[in-house]
């Protein structure tokens, strides 16, 4: 095969391989998910188009689809939260919501409570505040942002819990595809912020998720 | 002579030409001063180092030089603010010093009243907020910050007072001496926030002083 | 819902939360439209293609669109300036409309009078000397360009008005969509010049406006 | 003073604000250490020269200096780990260690129990698996990497701890600094992986620090 | 005519002139094959999309393309290894597949025998060592990635063949197209790598040929 | 109108106003050919696509339109050289015939005689060395490169004409759309080479033009 | 030798080899000017600084040294102009002397009548349009400017002589050593403009000459 | 210890570790030969300055040190060549020398033939025809160029030999530091080239011997 599946990543990792869906054809999409049901009851593909998920579905159609978050799945039973601790997601605007939700999905897949506070972003900051008792509440957050990207600097100066930070491609001129927010997060003066790749929702919920677990134990 | 001094600029722009220090010479110097000194009351000298301002000093012993703002000036009598509006200057942290203290001596000598607002940066918001009701009583803000630069956005939105931001070249690493919070400024997701070249102290004072005469009208 | 909408902003900032249309969908626009209609009597949605604004004003006809500055909006009674002061736009190639006329656009939609100077850049300078006297009897000057963004060095040395300088993408190869009229705008050896956001008209707008105010008073 | 001491941060974060010492004279840090010893039991300063920090030490004594890591600190007593579980610190080659003992110091200083796994790198891989089980003991992990960078997708790939990765500016040519290894970082192909600022031990270890307490609980 | 056709190259590098098939029209494609097929055995063009190939074939149906690889040739007798040793390719992920078949189908035509070893990137390392042995038996490699491009490092310090590393564009963010994984591998900080283009799978069969041939001698 | 049209140019510059066609609407560029041909007997617009090429015609079916040149013009009687002199212009592949043919047709509209060597790069080195003597005859030289462009260095080495390099967007990877042969021409250790912008063979021709009317007088 | 030195350059290019005296020792260059002096009258080494100048000249004390150009030298008679044509050499601030100085002295070395019209930047344009006429008067221009680097497109839209423009390294910040001037310069909407690298006044000088050579004839 | 000392390597990859002397300690280094000396016959340290190197050899007098490839090492016998095939080395310029001895002595202590072929720039070419016969004798090429970097490129049209293109930071302005170079050897229209790091001619001569050997047996 034109793969060599990593079946033996659920040991190693405690999540079986995730598949990238971009720059992939819906067969070779459909071939991995038919390899990985063989041996997983929980399968996510990211950065699935609509077209290609519907391709995709045609021949899987027991597979999920979650448009905002362009996420394909399996699920051997309905997603449900196992953890008692939850994943707070923050995002600055709306147009944030597409990573916002990868993020979500992702969290939610490997068993994490997620809790969402959308457009929160720093040119309405009383929306922040109005939600920080909330938010501190949280095990570990992750704050996405696009434009300027300084909603983790924000949020990491208020609380105490790990703070992932998720830059994303939403600007324009001298944002230059996210690498403005990016710089912003990489040079936060609070602490207890590490940052993602543009874009990077599923990134930042895995690491949240395994976060998060540790406060279970 | 080596230079076309701009005796004009006055009546153009209200202002005299301001010789810009760094890659002068002493020498230069002291003759740029001597034929400014012969058609102005105030004249200024940015981007001087300590060494250069005292052998400038020997030669015209009558100049003053400030060490933060790194500006040797003359003036025929005492700095006193003119107008009653203020330019509020807030700067993120104290490595900021410098470059806010080129801006306040630049407004000061072009006749401003001055409010510091200093060490007021996002990893410590609630600094911010106790000041706000009287940053809020300037007419004009010049906001300074290095690092992530998140500074300026989130004081631009709260106030309804044109915001005039600098990066400065405080950090290290992915912050590449400014870039860093120069593309955060420039994609700040708040309205009302204009931004000036990295460390340029003097030149957020020169608009900020331009726009704060237009209040006294 | 998706979004928290910032009602409280025409307090704090003096004009109501702008739409920023880019990235949104129609069907997001429109309710966004309708929650800010409830409270406000002028509202802006800018970058909205031209496609985006047919769709959203199947729902809400009675909003208009200006194709040049890709601006869709609602206002109660025909827009016209209050002010005194004029805000002047300068642009220097024809290239640069869209990007002038989102600045127009804006600028009269926050009630402010506007005097257009089109296409009176470096390479025929005299145009730019044809218009001086009437650009200086504006209050403050917009002055944008596209290429090697020159003409807002050049509008800064003759007068004593604050410039605000907007570059623009229009342009090609080591352009690179706008970062060299940035660069050359943030490095001007004229005073008196802050920049804003590759082709962002409506933030040097914005600021322009709150400039202008202060003048009226 | 020049400086506003954020003395509510230990409540807000749950450690003391610390002294960025890059940037500030001696005597700015004299004073900041004076004012914080008021209230806090242990203070670090990052950054801080080994000329700096004896001119500090002469004013203040009772401070301790790690000339591996650059940090001058105060502490009321020997520092001495507090979790069970561990923060492991892995870098990948010996030029890499202020980076790491700057992360180890940190650690220590926020109570954690560190272990070091040093000179690892991809070059000679087997050392890394020689000391495999010993890593997958810790609870998260710092993996610190100049040249390449790689180092944190191959340990990423391994363990199913949380990995803060932390590139360094050892390398030379296209290594900018340390642009290569934080982009590779960021496009870790290992899931996992969060990233900080170029030489950010510091920041690392904080995060890790909050990521070790939520185990403790 | 529009080119220069070089007949002379195979005498000068051992290999006739091979057509760049970007930006040039099937027309061009059409008549640089045929001044080519009068003088050479097998001719290759590369970067031809689908379409334009069957364009092409319309006039010269003797020609072969590979949809995978983009190469439409032409080979007067089936392509036949006749060297002893073989070439290895491994790439890092099933994205990496149009550039890995873009250099064993170059390698191929060059006479080289070939080995794949697909999909062993470092997020499961072990999927390399499964084919260490194996990989070891080749006389050159080229190693492919995208992502982090960490895959060239971990190879080059376990052998000792030489390692022709090529970076992919597969990756999204700060990946940059591909910059990412180009300066990992420029800095590798295993010996024995040296580095061709962004997705040059030709350029990198070429130079792993001449090697090859090195050892048939 | 949209714009001011600079009829006074030609009496600057010797040769009038050049439209921009990229950026601009056919109905832009019908009107300013129209208020242009009022005054002038031949008029260029460079970066004209096909399609609005032809739109255009439909209003005014008198102009011309060059395909390869992606040049639309108008010229009272067909274009003829006028000097003695020729501008010799190479290029180094086919890939860059677009922008050789926009420089020839630029230069032959300014009255000059053209000689064209295309197809001459470095990679089979003797084909220049062929056509060096023809090309020691002219009297100015524009040399045209993508990829590497290594060209204008290897012909600024042998020739002692002025030499006027062009780089373009002919490649892929970290070419980045022409900087690689951009920067490569501004470090040219041959001396007599300046340099153009990417793909700017209009204005290499413009400045080729001005110097071999030098030669005529 | 550790050099083979080019002889043959003054019958291929018109004028000996150039020593680039960067990165050479002072017995490197020693050893050049006596095997250069065996065969040329007049011999130049740039960015030679006084130090090693001095070194030199110890060896060789018929060498002459130009403070401000940086320039070592040897002629067996005094320099003086042969061409009726002038070069004229603008420079926008007095901070770009010492390029405009190499510039002045490599036009003089070639044989060139040199006129020098210095610190005539836009920030006062007045002083440009004061020696317009002079200028108008050279055959060909080199514009110097640092800062934005706006000088050449104002010239250029006022002159119909060739410009060659040069980006100096004076300024700071998002200047980025002169990448700003240089960017500027390249995308100038005023056409006869071509550039060379930054700093290099010896480049323009020495394209300048063959250019002011073509006239005389 | 502070290292992990990699005694494995010779085994794996046929040549002890290397000693990488940039940013390391002369005692560091001192203990990494002393561990080195009890297994290996011949020991380098790149990257080693005068000073350190003297430091060194207090402590270990058998050390050579090479003054020009900056290359401190231990060997228990002369260097001698023990291959048939030779390592051909080409440098552009006279300040390229530097890499040029570190890929000569690298090659040499891996027990290779070299030529050397310095000075032979592509601005005058003849100088490489000139010896050009003899560089086609040796086995594989190393090309290393600062400026433009354009002479691999030339090189790798002329010959059917592997040419590893080496960049050098010799440069100034648009150079960036050996970028410039860099990129020009990756866009390399001529076949059979691949790059290094820039000024790594270590790694160059590395894999230069890799390929040498092939031919040995
Ligand atoms: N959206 C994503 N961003 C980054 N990495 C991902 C994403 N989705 C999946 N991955 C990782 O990409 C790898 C799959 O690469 P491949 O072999 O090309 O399918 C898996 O190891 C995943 O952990
Ligand atoms: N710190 C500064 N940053 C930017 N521009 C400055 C600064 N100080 C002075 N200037 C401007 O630089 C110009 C002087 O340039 P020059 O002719 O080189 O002395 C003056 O027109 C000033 O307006
Ligand atoms: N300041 C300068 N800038 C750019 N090129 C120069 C300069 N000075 C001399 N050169 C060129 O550099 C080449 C000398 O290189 P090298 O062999 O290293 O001495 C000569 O061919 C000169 O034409
Ligand atoms: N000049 C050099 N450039 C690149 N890599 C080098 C150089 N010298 C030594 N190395 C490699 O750097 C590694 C040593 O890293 P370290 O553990 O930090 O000493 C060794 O594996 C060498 O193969
Ligand atoms: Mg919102
Ligand atoms: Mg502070
Ligand atoms: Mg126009
Ligand atoms: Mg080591
Ligand atoms: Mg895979
Ligand atoms: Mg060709
Ligand atoms: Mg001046
Ligand atoms: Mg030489």
């Amino acid at each position: 095969g034109f793969a060599k599946v990593d079946y033996h990543r659920v040991r190693r990792k405690g999540f079986p391989e995730v598949i990238f869906g971009s720059g992939k054809t819906a067969d070779q999409i459909v071939e991995l998910f038919k390899r990985l049901m063989t041996q997983h009851k929980i399968i996510l593909a990211t950065r699935v188009s609509k077209d290609k998920a519907a391709a995709v579905r045609q021949s899987l159609p027991e597979l999920s689809y979650d448009h905002t978050a362009r996420i394909l799945y399996y699920a051997d039973k309905p997603l449900e939260p196992r953890t008692k601790g939850a994943i707070g997601i923050l995002c600055a605007g709306t147009a944030d919501l597409p990573v916002a939700e990868e993020a979500a999905l992702t969290a939610l897949a490997m068993g994490n409570r997620v809790k969402r506070f959308y457009d929160v972003g720093v040119a309405g900051i009383h929306r922040l505040f109005h939600h920080l008792e909330q938010i501190k509440q949280c095990r570990v957050l992750i704050v996405i942002a696009g434009m300027e990207g300084a909603l983790p600097s924000v949020v990491g100066g208020l609380v105490h819990q790990p703070v992932i930070a998720v830059p994303t491609s939403v600007g324009y001129g001298a944002h230059f595809n996210g690498l403005a927010p990016l710089l912003t997060m990489l040079n936060s003066c609070s602490s207890g912020v590490t940052v993602v790749n543009i874009d990077n929702g599923f990134g930042a919920a895995y690491s949240a998720s395994l976060i998060n677990q540790l406060g279970e134990e």
